[in-house]
């Protein structure tokens, strides 16, 4: 199965990326095409020990670099000929089945939805990174930011996408959705998440989802929910919040550590064992968000990835690939409509 | 100066609330008023080795109590004996300079707008916890759940409150507001952040606070703000999430240390100083939060509070009543209206 790597995409491009491509090919038996500024994408292999491309490992030339100073929203049309543009025009064409970029998120979900375009009848495409859970499960946020307004529709739709995604990908047979709200009743919220909540019961009563109710933010970590539906705008505020916490407590544990000679001593006895606990909430383990509602799995890996967070974002692609979550989305649509609302 | 305390509310009432009356008492030299039933009031403070209540301690009979079962938005006309509602009126009556209350947050803030009113042009009373910060200073968060549907002139009046009360209780004497966002820019985010974030720049302008831009999710922990402006949609996701990580790190730290012998003696060696860093994003220890917008201090004490929380919110009511938070809103309530936006 191969893969398509956004090499010139992320803050460490393309280095990391292409060490990343390495030890996919290594851990996971991957074929991976690595799309970018051949020059440079040799230069790497070179420094790692090759003259030449390895076996499994493809280039295909692209000249032009998506910034972050580009806008997002045309950076696309403008340079034709940037990786992430070539990479997702291969990817409609069929030459692989999936992508992955660690480059701008607002520039790969339009361009993913301009060139590989969305399920017929999806109405946004969604960020939906799958967060630690007490459950040692993981709880998939769907959307984390693509859609900072969004309908009760969306949010429908993103419960669909995202019980599809837990099923097939995260192996879970009935995963249970929560709507993200500020309370448990089925009143609480504004308008958008009180008749989303009408909306995912009537699923729920129809058999086709499992809908748990209300997720209060707390719940997302601690809680029994596999898919937590939120809009854009509240489901980033959770994901950075999140982020935040977990930065600023490693950054105090590490004052505690550093006091003296005997937190100092603790420190060394546990070194081993606090390195899996940082690991819990690190963006580059957290791993990538798949596009959900695009029409072939594209991987957006974090902006910061290491080789090792490429490598696992490889991972993921493969598995949605093989999941084949798109065609179990694709299949269903035709439950995640909402008579009387507008289709553009 | 007196304070009122609601002796039947939270979840430990009322014995932590009494007990954390007489710590008040005993560490700040405050004078309090205590509202309840009687004989359970007495109860405690027998147990505590009183047989009548202390120089410093009055009681004021209520017959009912607000449960959590209670419908907030309409208990306090209902149950008019209540400890709240007793408190409530009295503290507009004059009998003290501020409130604490542990019982429902939505109870104690329709009562308090019911009865100790808001502050005249205020549209709407907000909560306003502080979060910790690597600052060490605090970001005080606004709103943080009391309006879920807010408009722009709700979050300016909210940017002006937080200002006055971070310069006036916290001691910040220019504090940098930030507004809760999903990016950098001032496009980012809902059509209710783009229009707040020109009301803010526009105050800004005039000199009236000092608005320093939007203020992502991991910046409220991390970033340079003294007060975050949010809906109480997210402001309440925000502070929800925040909790539930802290406790969701808490626990995976603790399995950890538990792991093995090793990790035991460094457990041992840190539990002192692992004190002090669990109390960051201790609910207890981050302590009330004020209603701000009411015409009085009334100070909302967590439900969970033991002794020493409801010690702290005393803490807090007397600082607000020293430094007149409320006046200083009222007397600059002219700047806070935004012209065109209807009155209620």
């Amino acid at each position: 199965m191969k893969i398509i790597i956004d090499a010139m995409g992320g803050d460490n491009a393309p280095e990391e990326i292409v060490k990343g491509a390495l030890l996919a090919r290594q851990d996971l038996g991957a074929e991976l095409i690595l799309v970018g500024r051949e020059a440079e994408i040799q230069r790497v292999l070179q420094e790692q020990g090759y003259s030449t491309p390895p076996a499994g490992i493809e280039i295909v030339a692209a000249s032009e670099v998506v910034d972050m100073e580009d806008d997002p929203a045309t950076v696309i049309r403008q340079k034709k000929d940037s990786s992430m543009a070539v990479g997702l025009r291969m990817l409609r064409e069929g030459a692989a089945a999936a992508m992955v970029s660690a480059g701008s998120t607002g520039a790969l979900l339009s361009g993913a939805t301009l060139i590989t375009k969305r399920i017929r009848g999806i109405r946004r495409a969604a960020l939906a990174p799958v967060m630690p859970s007490k459950s040692g499960r993981g709880a998939l946020l769907i959307d984390c930011g693509a859609n900072a307004e969004c309908t009760p529709e969306y949010l429908l739709q993103f419960a669909y996408m995202g019980s599809f995604y837990a099923r097939t990908v995260m192996g879970i047979e009935n995963p249970r959705v929560g709507l993200l709200n500020i309370g448990a009743e089925e009143t609480k919220g504004t308008p958008l998440q009180k008749e989303a909540y009408q909306l995912l019961k009537a699923a729920a009563d129809q058999g086709r989802i499992c809908f748990a109710g209300n997720a209060e933010a707390r719940d997302v970590l601690l809680g029994g929910f596999d898919v937590v539906v939120a809009d854009g705008y509240a489901g980033n505020i959770l994901l950075k919040g999140i982020e935040g916490v977990g930065i600023y407590m490693i950054d105090e544990l590490k004052g505690v550590f550093l006091k003296n000679l005997r937190t100092k001593i603790a420190a060394a006895l546990v070194k081993k064992d606090m390195k899996a606990f940082k690991q819990k909430l690190d963006p580059s383990e957290i791993g990538g968000t798949m596009l959900l509602g695009i029409s072939k799995p594209v991987i957006k890996a974090h902006g910061s990835s290491n080789a090792y967070a490429i490598r696992n974002a490889v991972r993921q692609a493969l598995s949605c690939a093989q999941a084949d979550v798109c065609g179990a989305i694709a299949a269903n649509i035709g439950y995640m409509k909402v008579d009387g609302q507008q289709t553009e």
